[in-house]
């Protein structure tokens, strides 16, 4: 392995790492326990999954890697605050969906050259990235594995 | 730049972002405010930015940068839980600890080769890193990116 290869594996190794540790403290919950709020009058566990879940949804097309397979759940994940609409689907099938987005997109991203991690994403002009080459796919990997982290943070007070 | 050092700055940029926005988060509140709990019974968010400064302060001998700063701290905000042990320090002195460390530590990094990147950390053997050289300096930044990440996901539950 290479110096750059070496650089990007790090970087998915943090994706992996904390993709895997929410994934495993979802494992253990029933859809009761789903149902609980991180604090009084703040988000359910279930909003910030399917939160998550629309946020990775959105990185199939942003990094080219696809279409999108769960666009519905923006408007009651993304646009709207917790229990503004009521939920999509079941306990079982948005844990279904968020392991299908995340297999997905680590399967993309360990098949990226070098090339591929440093292109632009999909919401940069081609004229800012000229400007700052750095707003390329892993920053934005980077950005969404700090987002998993943040809301990780939330998720162990509910228990 | 070279696609190496574009790597690395790309994962640069997402330490400042993070600690820059703890860091506004931060400038904005009093001593008192400091004294609130992220949820009720929780940690405080001085509990909090004890932890992440006596943390930081760690990376300075393990990313090989220097002497520790504020060795002091680890008592009461690593070892302990919130409230086990007196606050040791006044707020405006935390806040002043958090930026110097951390000040320290970009400045490193920002002066860090790609070699230095790709170097072994202070918690990991030869035999070890000789079998994952993931396992390198840049690892602990991402790893630590995260991390203050995490807990400003709990420090936004209390404002």
């Amino acid at each position: 392995m290479n110096k750059e290869e070496l650089l990007t594996v790090t970087a998915l190794n943090s994706w992996k790492l904390v993709i895997g540790r929410f994934d495993q403290g979802l494992t253990n919950l029933s859809e009761e326990q789903l149902q609980k709020q991180i604090a009084p009058g703040k988000n359910r566990l279930f909003y910030l999954l399917g939160h998550l879940t629309a946020v990775h949804d959105r990185m199939l097309p942003l990094l080219g890697i696809g279409e999108r397979l769960y666009p519905e759940l923006d408007e009651t994940y993304i646009t709207n605050p917790d229990r503004a609409l009521p939920d999509l689907v079941s306990a079982s099938d948005l844990k279904k969906a968020w392991r299908e987005v995340n297999t997905r997109l680590t399967a993309a991203f360990e098949g990226f050259t070098v090339t591929e991690w440093l292109a632009k994403h999909g919401s940069v002009s081609e004229e800012d990235f000229v400007k700052d080459p750095a707003r390329n796919r892993l920053a934005v990997v980077i950005a969404r594995t700090n987002h998993v982290s943040f809301h990780s943070g939330q998720a162990v007070l509910a228990s």
